[in-house]
């Protein structure tokens, strides 16, 4: 009979020996949490090892990811496709164990952590998905959504301020299937965390509306007896608050800093495995101990129950099944492509001259009526953002009923939560605040497009047109900043007709989040042909022409597109030759063949002028050294929008002067 | 006799009325806060409206920026350079009265804030920074540092999760001189906030080890006697939870989100001052209400005893007094310029291979010892960072003794509340964490350049050179995205010599941040005669030139400099003459003149290669339409840092190749 120990013991016999073989990597931490994990994943999880895309599935988040040993411990041992050669590759390039948790590498792996504070608030996200979708989906006797959400997070997640966000939220909104299980050790990098943080967590956590549990987090009966108390609470999240030594076993290094993140050393390994009793060879899990934590079977009985509830459900609830599916798969509606189209034709049929976040929200009435997966959102500013739909219903705290989360002023745990919902399966979110304090979410942002996945951010009050609020709320260099992240689709449309194009590409994209900036101010409505709008399409177009070879090529995004316009038409009375291209997504057009790219902007003109409300730097790369970029390198200042744009030069008098000058 | 609500009334008036004329604004909070900012101003505040940088005074911060209009009214009702006028000229281009209170522009704005949980945050970093500086230079009977910090914060500051970091810590510090008035009104821009944060905030705020008291925030003689025993508490910072009502005295609009974010309306005005009694004419506050409000007498012999006192303090402890005065004025000690370059020369002489943050190590143990005004710190990343000097001594719990801060896994509040210590002034505070984590804190680096104040930013691991820890570890964009911050400078030196120098001038810089970008792994020494060690804080210079007009240049920054080198080398080889600039401040060189400029880069070389591990986007700019950038465009891999350059191409063989292709 091999007992409880041993099976937690031979995580921790991985984690050793993999961190010393790739001689880099954190053994401290999956030492500490092996009993915990051992407890929740032999005890509770409900997983198909053999299916890790198995929808109702338990998710499971490790939120403190430096421990990536213990989650690859966890699925090479319970049978997931992940070898004991994968794990002696621990830390090696194109490996599928990477240094920390990847998305999309890992089988197994529900979301990228390692950035602390963002796995608990994926997580917080995951469980709003489950109950919203739940309430969605489910009829009498037919919970066919109804899956826990577990994270593992340190004290590190607990320092970060995005856990006060997440967690406040998801204790108001009452999550009660997120089940957190903290690996209190009390270490940090630096040492003991009592010099740095001294929270009463319980006591803090209790302020948010949660269940707080104490337990010693190596007694495996009391942690099993803890997760069923998490789970019998059917009102509050739970945080069951586990008392553990980092490095645990380890007879020179437990509980210090030094076990954290560096491999033990071959002598301490050896003192550790003697310790523990650990008697089997490095990477020789001996058979009964990989038998006990198989979960294939067990795993295949729980999705096959699943399909067989489903089934019966399809028989019943036709419509709903053959919906659920296609939430579920991400598949966009009938004909959606079509319908976008004339929805935008109309709108250039219709000129208005609208605030683009005006327009945005217009979009927002026409696509969400399409698509009832569509979950929006803002932090605390759905009457500036425009961000609330014909179709949004409020979430209210208790019941998660509805399409539109209030997530409050918590702009880094909209994102985050987001990135959870999306990953979860069956919801396609987008959430707003000003396009400045996307600075306070932006490594949430860099993580949907380092997992690939697309979440929407909706980015209202673009520029210093924002006016009286002053140079604290108005972005100069936010625009260039989110061109710079890797993977996501930055969109700036200059009116309704591009908003629409955009928000069209924005949901039919799948591999990666995309970002929608959009004015304060009312801009004009720009002509177009339907050649024209379908080129929006492609990134950049041109979007007023002359004929011949231009003179000079005048490149624009959003408001300040009109300016270009009208100034090119100030030059054509002067003889100059001018093309206007209109490049509402730089990251889009990048991707086009070389004879599109060509063909809006043909090497042979070099004179070109770019001018965008923000930072000049990065428009070097279409103008050259020889052109001249009309944007913003200072701060904005407080004042009425017309004035500040004024001063800072954007008029067409102003623009004709810098285009004259580069010819 | 002027009555208390009298008083505070005059604060409604003038922040109905000057919303209302400039059409823009947010009257609800200060309607709100009135009677707080009355009891506290007119019964505990010391400070001098003539002098508001009397080193001694009260440190009064507004987190809830966008109430303006508060601090605004109390500056210019207790004696301030704030004219009526002034307050006419509410939110108007280049007036004194922004939007958003703004530090430097605003006189006794001791912050800019806006951005929500920030000023709370920055409130801690005042409250530590007078902690220190009174461990550090008051005797027996000599109290010379001996202030409260005082700070209003609303429903979204607690929100924002850097409030959970601030507070946490300051709990854990003991930051017993911090008294943080809570205007809890239940209302945001959404609506009522019980149904996106329902915290118990008082015991949010007791599991932070804070005093939390209770008072209904418009009885002035409650909020009088919570502030008496805030003070009188000696071991925690107090949190006074003021019971409020948004838009106070509105007939129509109190109580609701109409108050928060626009105009009252001329009606709603006219009925708001009838039901407070205000019976005068807009911006007419009456003599004697004005009188009551008057603190200049107050203030001048407030500042007058100080000033005796320190005087006494000068005569007995003169060299602490004159190092005390040099401090508080940010002057540099007695040939630093000099010390630092001899520093730099001597390190040239000495060759080394060293990790950037080693060389970064080995130069704070130069300038700390000069200069005991550094005060460091990491977000819990010290060993890594190598942020501490020989000179560091750390904080502990409840007695603040030191200048080294543990701040814990929370990278926001150490940059923001570092502007706190930075404009308390005495200091100069450096803090420390990985690149990638620079995003984490974006917002508030960005707070520093907008306030022109020298903070200064640690960001090691500064490439795929991280290694093993993989994607979610190694920047990309973060070098290029730092960059775009107007007023910030970024240093990302080469080896030991350029990290010396770029300490210098970051230690002399005083208008505005600098963050320096240092390497995990070791790297090359590069040689220099006297004239280049010079040429580094230009922030580019010629490192290595060929005879006549260069065939190419290359540009690189900080570990792509040796491949530069080595790649010029094997070129050479071929018959190609090559110059290869080094530019490890791009922002410095922009500000160098013309012909320095063309001097490093001639406008006839258009042949350019820039090398930069990072984002290639913004180099753009000068290499042009003809050049080429190695560098990176996607996200990293985890793997040994060598095998993950070889893959990307970061070898002399590949640059070299590159380097011909434009040739």
């Amino acid at each position: 009979m091999v007992t409880n120990v041993q099976l937690a013991n031979a995580i921790r016999a991985l984690s050793m020996d993999a961190v010393q073989k790739a001689n880099s990597g954190h053994p401290g931490a999956p030492l500490g949490m092996a009993d915990m994990a051992e407890a929740l994943w032999r005890g509770f999880m409900r997983h198909n090892p053999q299916n890790p895309k198995w929808f109702n599935r338990d998710r499971f988040i490790l939120s403190n990811g430096h421990a990536s040993m213990l989650i690859y411990s966890l699925l090479h041992l319970t049978g997931y496709d992940l070898s004991i050669d994968d794990i002696k590759n621990f830390r090696q390039l194109h490996s599928k164990t990477p240094g920390h948790p990847e998305y999309g590498i890992v089988p197994g792996v529900e979301t990228t952590t390692g950035p602390l504070g963002q796995g608990i608030t994926n997580a917080v996200g995951f469980a709003l998905a489950e109950a919203m979708l739940a309430k969605e989906f489910n009829k009498d006797n037919f919970d066919i959504v109804d899956h826990y959400t577990y994270v593992f997070l340190g004290d590190g997640c607990l320092m970060e301020g995005i856990s006060h966000e997440a967690c406040s939220l998801a204790g108001t909104l009452g999550l009660s299937k997120l089940i957190a299980l903290y690996d209190s050790n009390g270490i940090s990098i630096d040492g003991k965390v009592e010099n740095w943080f001294s929270d009463d967590t319980k006591k803090r956590f209790e302020a948010y509306n949660w269940q707080v549990l104490e337990v010693d987090g190596h007694d495996g009966e009391a942690i099993r007896a803890a997760i069923k108390e998490a789970q019998s609470d059917k009102v509050h999240p739970s945080l069951i608050i586990c008392k553990t030594t980092i490095g645990f076993g380890s007879p020179n290094k437990a509980g210090t800093a030094a076990s954290h993140g560096a491999p033990l050393g071959d002598d301490e390994i050896k003192l550790t495995k003697e310790k523990l009793g650990i008697d089997y060879p490095a990477f020789e899990i001996p058979k009964e101990i990989k038998d006990a934590w198989c979960a294939k079977e067990q795993g295949a009985k729980l999705e096959s129950e699943w399909n067989q509830l489903f089934a019966k459900y399809k028989e019943q609830y036709k419509d709903e099944a053959l919906e659920f599916e296609r939430r579920v798969n991400g598949d966009l509606p009938c004909d959606f492509a079509k319908k976008a189209f004339e929805f935008a034709k109309q709108l250039q049929d219709n000129p208005a001259n609208l605030a683009t976040r005006k327009a945005g929200q217009n979009a927002l009435d026409f696509f969400s009526a399409l698509m009832p997966e569509m979950v929006g959102g803002s932090a605390d500013l759905a009457p500036s953002n425009l961000t609330m739909s014909k179709t949004s219903k409020s979430l209210k705290p208790g019941v998660v009923d509805g399409n539109y989360i209030h997530w409050g002023v918590r702009e880094f745990a909209m994102a985050a939560a987001m990135n959870g919902i999306m990953l979860h399966g069956g919801f396609r979110p987008y959430g707003g605040t000003f396009l400045i304090f996307s600075e306070y979410a932006k490594n949430a942002i860099r993580m949907s497009a380092l997992m690939n996945i697309p979440t929407v951010y909706v980015f209202t009050h673009d520029s210093i047109g924002v006016g009286e609020d002053g140079p604290t709320h108005e972005p100069i260099e936010q625009i260039a900043s989110l061109r710079l992240v890797p993977n996501l689709d930055t969109w700036r449309p200059c009116d309704q007709v591009e908003t629409a194009i955009a928000w069209k590409v924005m949901l039919e994209r799948k591999d990666g989040p995309s970002n929608i900036v959009l004015s304060r101010q009312n801009l004009e409505q720009m002509p177009r042909t339907e050649a024209q709008i379908k080129d929006i399409e492609k990134g950049a177009y041109v979007l007023k022409d002359c004929a011949g070879t231009p003179d000079l090529i005048l490149i624009a995004t959003g408001s300040e597109v009109a300016l270009a316009f009208n100034s090119a038409k100030e030059l054509e009375k002067d003889g100059v030759k001018v093309r206007v291209v209109s490049m509402p997504c730089a990251e889009i057009f990048e991707k086009q063949d070389a004879q599109y790219k060509e063909s809006v902007l043909p090497k042979a003109v070099t004179k070109r002028v770019a001018v965008e409300a923000g930072t000049t730097t990065t428009w070097y790369k279409y103008v050259g050294l020889d052109g001249k970029v009309l944007g913003i390198d200072r701060y904005g200042e407080s004042g009425p929008a017309n004035k500040i744009f004024e001063l800072f030069g954007f008029t067409v008098e102003n623009l004709v002067k810098v285009a004259k000058s580069v010819l």
